[in-house]
C-alpha cells in the first residue's frame, strides 16, 4: 500500500463542491471513479479543504492509498486521462509517508477571492469571478480587511451548517488589491470555518460599496452574531490557491 | 442618425466566429439581434476583426448607426441586459463622428495568445487557452518570432480562404514571455492575415518543441508557400486584445 499526495485543478462549476453527495457530481467522487478504474480498488480521496459547489481549486492537495504498484507520474498520467472530460486535472503527484494526510496534516491554507468590478456582465470570467457593478473603494476593503487578521472568534463569519468545534480562527493574512477592474482577495489561515472567506469578502464589499463602513466590520466580528453578517460573497469568486505542511511536503 | 462606437468583450466558445452565420451562432448576429430589440431598427455591427470560431474578445470595437435618440450609457446598459445569457458583453460605448469606421478607420490591431504548457489538461481555461504538454523553449520562440517582425510576404501563414488583395503585412510586435506554465504571445501590426497569428504561433510552438530552428521558420517565411506552414495553433488561445484608432478614440 502505498500513499500518494496529489496536487488537484478543478473547475467548480459543475460540481455539487469537494465532497461525494448523493445528489450531484462532485470533485472527490469524479477523482474517486478515476482512481478505481486505473487500480480496480475503490479507494477514499482525502483533500485538505472541502470547497462548496461552485469554489474552484487551482492547487487542492489531496491523498489516496493504492494497493497495486504504480509509480507517481503513471498514476498522474492515467488518472488525467480517464478524469476527461470532467474538468479535473491532477497536476502533480508524489509517493509520501503513510501517516501524511491532505487534511490532518495541512498547517496553513489559503484562497483567492476574485471580484470584476464592472458594469458590463462577465463573458470570458463567467462563473470564474464576482461582478459587482458599483465602483469598490479598495482602500476601504484593505483597511476593513486588516480588522478581521488575527486571533478571533468568528461566529459571525461561519455558516450554520459548519461543523467545527470552535469558531476561534487565527486568520493570518487578508489583503485586497486592485488591478484595473480585478479585484484580488488574499486569505490564509491555518484553518477557515465553513463559508468563511466568502462571508468575510462579502462584507469587505459592503465596505467598498461605502454601505458599511471599516468599524462596521470591526462590530459585526465583535458581536459574534451570525445575524449581523451583511453579504454572503457567492462561490464563483472563490479559488482553493494552496496547503502548506510541514517540512518539504 | 448617431454611429455608436462599442467596445466588445466575448467568449468564443460558443460562437461560429464573429461574423453572422447561417448555419450557427455567431458574435456579431448576437449584437444586431439586441440592438433590433433596443432601438426597433435593424442595424448592422461593424468591427475592427472579423475573428474565428473559438478565438475570444477581450476588446473588440466596432460601430454600429442608429437612429433613435439614446444616451451612450443608455444604450450600453440596454444591449447587456438584452444580450444575456449570450457570453457578450459591452464594456464601453460612446458617440463618434459619421465618417468613424469601426474596420476601415482602424490603424492598429492586437492579439494575444495563450499557451499553458503542462501535461495536465486544462480546468478552469479549458478553451481559453492551448494546453501543450512538451516542455517548450520560450528563449528560441522568441528568437523565432523575431525573424517574423517587420514587412513581410506572410504566404506561409495564410489561410487559403484569405481574402486580403495582398499577402504582404508588416509586422511590429511579436513577443513571446513565460510566466510560469503560461506562455504569452503578443502580436501587433496594422492588419493581419486570415490566421496569420494562429499560423505564427504553431510554428513558434514546433521550435519551442525543438522540432524546428529559429531559421526553420525564417525559411519557412521565405519560401512563401502555405504547404511550407508547419502547424497551425488551435483557436481556443486566441484573444482579440486592442485596436487603434487615429487620435483619441
Amino acid at each position: 500500500m502505498t500513499r500518494f499526495a496529489l496536487t488537484v485543478e478543478f473547475d467548480g462549476r459543475p460540481f455539487m463542491g469537494w465532497q461525494r453527495q448523493t445528489h450531484g457530481p462532485s470533485v472527490q467522487a469524479a477523482l474517486e471513479a478515476a482512481v478505481l478504474a486505473v487500480t480496480g480498488d475503490a479507494a477514499a480521496v482525502h483533500a485538505a479543504g472541502r470547497t462548496d459547489a461552485g469554489v474552484h481549486g487551482l492547487a487542492m492537495r489531496a491523498h489516496c492509498d493504492i494497493a497495486k504498484p504504480i509509480a507517481p507520474f503513471r498514476l498522474m498520467e492515467a488518472l488525467n486521462a480517464l478524469l476527461r472530460p470532467a474538468p479535473v486535472a491532477v497536476l502533480a503527484c508524489e509517493a509520501v509517508a503513510d501517516d501524511w494526510h491532505a487534511r490532518f496534516s495541512c498547517i496553513g491554507r489559503s484562497y483567492e477571492y476574485r471580484i470584476v468590478n464592472r458594469r458590463a456582465p462577465l463573458t470570458v470570467e463567467r462563473g470564474l469571478a464576482w461582478q459587482v457593478p458599483q465602483p469598490l473603494d479598495v482602500g476601504a476593503m484593505a483597511a476593513a480587511a486588516a480588522m478581521l487578521v488575527g486571533r478571533h472568534d468568528f461566529t459571525t463569519f461561519r455558516s450554520a451548517h459548519c461543523q467545527a468545534d470552535s469558531p476561534v480562527r487565527t486568520l493570518d493574512v487578508l489583503t485586497v488589491e486592485r488591478e484595473g477592474d480585478l479585484i484580488l482577495i488574499q486569505a490564509a489561515a491555518r484553518s477557515f470555518l465553513h463559508h468563511q472567506v466568502r462571508s468575510m469578502v462579502g462584507c469587505l464589499a459592503l465596505v467598498g460599496m461605502e454601505r458599511w463602513t471599516p468599524d462596521d466590520v470591526g462590530a459585526a466580528l465583535a458581536a459574534r452574531d451570525r445575524a449581523r453578517l451583511g453579504l454572503n460573497a457567492p462561490p464563483d469568486g472563490l479559488f482553493f490557491v494552496g496547503a502548506v505542511y510541514p517540512g518539504a511536503a
